[in-house]
C-alpha cells in the first residue's frame, strides 16, 4: 500500500511561501515583513508532536532547523534566534525558527500571537526567497 | 585548566526548582502553578544558541527533551506540548518544555510573556517535584 502523499495543513499554506526542500522538511518563510521567520515542516503525515517521529527523522529535523537557522542569520541578521513547536492552533508538526532584533516589533516577547502579519511587499518577498533558496543551497543539494 | 564551573542564570534560578539532574541538563520547574513547564538547562557555560552545543550534545539535548515531555505529560495530561528555545530576556541557553491545556490562561497564544507567574502553593510544589523525579529516574539514572 502506497504512504498517503503529505498534504501542508491550508493555513500554513496561505500564511508562508515555500523557500527550499530539504532532505525531510520543506522550508517555509512566513509572509510577515516584522520579523524574519522560517516554518519547518517535516512531510509527513499525522505527526503532531516531535516524539511522534522515529529518532533518525528526529536527528534529521534538528540538522535541518540549523541550517535554516544558520541560512535565516545569513540573509536577516539578528541578536537572538527563538526556535519554537507550538501548534496550539495548526496541529500538523511544524517548527518555527525566527530572527529577533532588540527593538523590533515583539521584542522581548515571543512572535506567535503577536498582532497581525504584515505582508511583505511583492518585490521584497520574492527577493527574501531567493536569497534563502542561495544560503540553503548547500543543504537542499 | 579546569573548565570554569557551571552557573545557573540568576533569573532561572529564582523562577524555577530542580527536579532531576540527566547526563547533560537540569530539568527545573517553573514555579507557576498556571501551567506545568519544565526548563531544560545544559549544564554548560557560555551557550546561547542551541547551534553553540556540540553535535553530539544537540543529540544528547533533544533526547534529554523527549525524556523530560514524557515525565511532564505523565504527571500532567494535556492536549499539546509547547518547545520553545528563545533566550530574549536570559541568554543563558535554556529549553521549556510546556504542558498546554485547552482553555488553560494563555490558550492557545504561548505561555511566554503571559501575565505573571502564580507560585505553586508549597505542598503542591514538592508534590509536582517529587512526581517529575519518580518520572524522570530512569533517565537521571
Amino acid at each position: 500500500m502506497r504512504k498517503p502523499s503529505f498534504i501542508l495543513d491550508p493555513r500554513l499554506d496561505a500564511d508562508t511561501r515555500l523557500a527550499a526542500s530539504l532532505a525531510l522538511c520543506d522550508v517555509r518563510l512566513m509572509n510577515d515583513a516584522r520579523f524574519p521567520w522560517l516554518v519547518l515542516v517535516p512531510r509527513r503525515t499525522g505527526l503532531v508532536e516531535i516524539a511522534d517521529l522515529p529518532a533518525d527523522e528526529q536527528t534529521l529535523l534538528w540538522q535541518e532547523v540549523n541550517c535554516a537557522s544558520a541560512a535565516l542569520r545569513a540573509v536577516a541578521p539578528c541578536d537572538k534566534l527563538n526556535l519554537g513547536a507550538l501548534g496550539n492552533i495548526v496541529r500538523q508538526l511544524h517548527v518555527h525558527v525566527v530572527a529577533r532584533c532588540e527593538g523590533d516589533a515583539a521584542w522581548p516577547g515571543p512572535v506567535w500571537g503577536h498582532g497581525s502579519a504584515q505582508p511583505y511587499a511583492e518585490a521584497d518577498l520574492t527577493a527574501r526567497l531567493v536569497a534563502l533558496r542561495q544560503a540553503l543551497a548547500p543543504t537542499a543539494g
